[in-house]
């Protein structure tokens, strides 16, 4: 039996349409070459050459033996030129997803009486005197669609030996109907199952709960379950809700490098980048002396792949500046990195951020800006991902819709550092850490004002000290703050840090030099004050961070899909 | 003078209105502390106390100081809650840009007669005999605002001294008018000029053309060109494009790890990821013995941030793969890492990836899925980019504007790899390799294929010899080949490689067990063969690439803000 070649017979499922499969494999090696490709023979269907536990896909050729037709897609342009060889490419067809029947405002009311087709994995299986229930999720959204069968259904067997059990992958087809439940508007009465792939009896994501700390050792089938599928859909919700909201703006995207020699913030904590180090896959067992050194004993940096020590960014805003500084406003959104040894909940080695920069700008459009962007993209959330937010706000936070629809609907508070500190004086509250100006602000201090203050409205606390904070930030003219604001939201703590930019180039300068930082290594920065230096500000909001505030989520480890940590580097 | 603190004074400018400006800076560091801050008074502006040449923010205290007036912004909701400090953060305004004058379909001549104030930097100035014409750019769109001036223009005289010169940043208002020249449909008819930030006379960007060799020397003052201007602006699109493109298909965005510890494609070429090195900034003298050893003289990894060898990612597939098999469809956008030594145009350290991954899917769909992708991307440039792809053009590339639009409007072409061989053997063309079955295609033959036999069209490769694909591609029924396929387009030759993945698990093990890979450290990749295994496909994009083919930029540094190739990792 010869792979399907010819464009005329995708996989893909047409909406509310007829079965267009073909058998995608064959249990043993056949030798003729498919040539010409839409010329190839199609093998008839043996089932005893096909054993089912090997080959999924054989109930898939049972389908195609079954006679269902298979159509052969025109293309409505003109022939491409071509030689004796080459054939069309077929046109892409969007797969029918559970989301698009169950995600109508109607809940799919709308298309009782079609037959559909669903494909997907097994959540449970009932099987009850005389009808079997199973559900079936495609990831599309969170609901199952549920399939009712009975013992006449095509492919019933396969549910009686046991093969359709919770993790197999299935095709169904049958009527849409609607459902004698209360859970869900419809369900599918099965006219025809197949099995594509069975699961292993060791399948460890059955449908008893298991824990987060459990499903983080399974980071790759956790998005199989209601909240990985939840998380995984608010997270690209927010992303692209961020891409939206800057793109509507006008700013344009910026891809900041990744490897970089500088250190942003001259903040230590950074991963090398080497290629010093032999890598071979299998770099366990690497002689210390195969690493290239000078006659001092000095790793000999010239051998490596950069010339000079690299480093992981921790920052792209630098990077940012130049770009802003020419196209006036820019975001960058890209993985940033942190070597710092910190076993908690709210840090990750490797994260997202989200960094805007404006150009003609003041903390005040920055606050402006980072207070509209929040608003835009949990709105966003809130209305397209609905199903799933009402998930979150049964099973992992409750309130949280309450919590984000506030955030949206509020005005965002300021205060200066200097207010806030007399806040927290006067409020006589006995705090772990004391405070007095000067002093870095701690959670339960970020907390006490935004929970019992300000009754959880997101906060932004703006003109910091000038000593807790990095030397670009633009000096404020009682020379002992900066144009810095952090912004506060309730549960996350500081979820957006940013300011306005020191753009005189003398202020730079000298700021530089009080830190002891090499000016020489600024080079570039410093360029940007000295040719057509503007006023300009941006922050820097950590995504993760943003996808626990947006689901409740309290680990940040379970806000990405694969997380860096110390000791954890797995998948 | 008092920071300006209250949210009533945002530096950005409401579109079509009065200058809402504040002075953003002072001269002197004053002691008194804006608190509260609305009440900080405001300083009366003294010419002789700001020398025009240290703080550039002068001329905008001098706006101010012409009694312009402020407004005071309004939100519509109520007042937040607040104790007894505390202020509310401002609205959001989109500056006034000068794509949203000369990008308008009339190109701007619907608001001649309006008072407008333009912010950016020059680009050109050149003073006649009554008249002084600058040329002003804010990175917003190629086309400069064309301002032309009278002596009569409050602030002429810092065009007189000579401070308003190329690079400077400046900041004018007047009245667009139609303009006498052929270039432009409007023009801004001077009533007020402020020098922003003055430009110093080594500005490296002067009018006379550079090479771009010069300009990746000065990566942070590239933006400010048209070329690396209209990459970035036609980058950015490229970018949204396919967000938009897998945001409407129903595919969820999925970040796969930078870091990791595992080699997707066992091909080694990857940097190693360590914090065994002490990093403090200034590593330059790293003595050999600072890292940490075993007793035989072994790297011990154990002490490493991870407690093994890590690397940074070549490719995000095997984990989009994870998120496939739950959410059916979905797709990487992310940094990519390959540490070979390579000097070309075509190769870069560090770049971009985009990996869609699709479930349920099989070649076919794969490459239709890939083909309707790149006509997608491609068409939003040529709708969105207009003026960009004009200007590629006429100074990149003649023709690229009609090779893009073949692109969109033809059919791509699909070929096996042994129909391709034998067209190539067939054609008794002299070709530096030779050609036979099994051999990896080279440029040469991948030109001739495209731009010789199919004139020009995009052309899917496909069905390649397994010997020369990667392990996870999955086998055809031939035995010797494997459904993968490359789409080679003309001038950048492949573009885009995919494949449809190996989900029979005896297969993928013995496949793994040929090529001697590490069947236990692919465990994870293994397992979504154990459960519910489905027909997948993905494939994978150079970022880069399509922003070459999209722009007609030869080398593959420019088509990047901040290339990384060896030797060089500066800014």
């Amino acid at each position: 039996m010869a792979f399907p070649l010819s464009p005329s017979t995708p996989l893909r499922l047409k909406p509310y349409s007829t079965l267009r499969l073909l058998s995608l494999c064959s249990n043993s090696f056949s030798k003729s070459r498919p040539f010409p490709p839409s010329a190839a023979p199609r093998r008839p269907f043996h089932p005893s050459a096909a054993p089912r536990r090997r080959c999924f896909c054989t109930a898939i050729t049972a389908a195609l033996r079954s006679g269902e037709a298979i159509e052969t897609k025109k293309s409505e342009l003109g022939d491409p030129p071509r030689g004796e060889f080459g054939g069309r490419v077929g046109e892409f067809t969007k797969r029918l997803k559970i989301s698009e029947i169950k995600g109508s405002p109607d809940e799919g009311l709308g298309l009782v009486g079609q037959t559909l087709t669903v494909v997907g994995w097994v959540r449970t299986l009932r099987a009850q005197s005389s009808v079997t229930f199973i559900e079936v999720n495609d990831g599309s959204c969170l609901s199952n669609m549920q399939c009712v069968m009975d013992s006449d259904a095509e492919g019933y067997d396969q549910v009686e030996s046991g093969l359709v059990s919770t993790g197999a992958s299935i095709w169904i087809q049958g009527i849409l109907v609607a459902s004698q439940g209360s859970k869900q508007k419809v369900e599918l009465k099965v006219k025809k199952i197949m099995l594509v792939g069975k699961s292993d009896p060791s399948y460890p994501i059955q449908k008893k709960r298991v824990s987060r700390e459990f499903l983080r050792t399974k980071a790759h089938l956790r998005p199989r379950t209601n909240t990985f599928g939840a998380v995984a859909r608010v997270r690209n919700a927010l992303a692209y809700a961020t891409h939206k909201f800057f793109q509507e703006n006008g700013f344009v995207w910026v891809s900041s490098p990744i490897i970089t020699a500088s250190d942003c913030e001259g903040a230590g904590e950074q991963f090398c980048v080497t290629t010093l180090i032999p890598s071979s896959g299998e770099t366990t067992a690497t002689p210390i002396d195969a690493i290239p050194k000078t006659e001092n004993g000095l790793i000999d940096w010239s051998q490596d792949f950069f010339g000079k020590p690299a480093f992981l960014t921790v920052s792209g805003q630098l990077n940012a500046e130049t770009y802003a500084t020419a196209l006036s406003d820019v975001y960058t959104f890209g993985p940033t990195f942190r070597a710092e040894n910190s076993n908690t909940a709210r840090h990750l080695a490797e994260f997202w951020m989200i960094e805007p920069e404006l150009a003609f700008a003041d903390l005040d459009d920055d606050m402006a800006c980072a207070a509209a962007y929040l608003q835009y993209v949990v709105r966003h959330v809130l209305e397209n991902c609905k199903e799933d937010m009402e998930f979150f706000n049964t099973w992992i936070e409750k309130g949280i819709i309450d919590r984000l629809t506030d955030v949206v609907n509020k005005d965002f508070v300021q205060l200066t550092y200097t207010d806030a500190v007399e806040l927290l004086v006067k409020s006589r509250k006995k705090f772990e850490f004391p405070v007095k100006w000067g002093c870095d602000l701690q959670s339960e201090h970020e907390r006490y004002i935004t929970e019992q203050v300000f009754h959880g409205c997101p906060v932004i606390i703006r003109d910091y000290p000038k000593d807790i904070k990095a030397f670009y930030m633009r000096q404020n003219d009682d020379g002992r703050t900066v144009a810095a604001m952090d912004m506060l939201v309730p549960r996350v703590g500081e979820l957006i840090g940013g300011s306005q930019r020191e753009e005189r180039l003398e202020y730079l300068e000298a700021r530089l030099d009080d830190l002891k930082l090499n000016k020489d290594s600024y080079w570039w920065y410093l360029d940007l004050r000295r040719y057509g230096s503007v006023p300009h500000a941006g922050f820097g909001l950590g995504f993760e961070r943003l996808v626990q505030f947006a689901t409740g989520i309290e680990n940040i480890r379970d806000a990405i899909p694969f997380p860096r940590t110390p000791g954890s580097s797995e998948f």
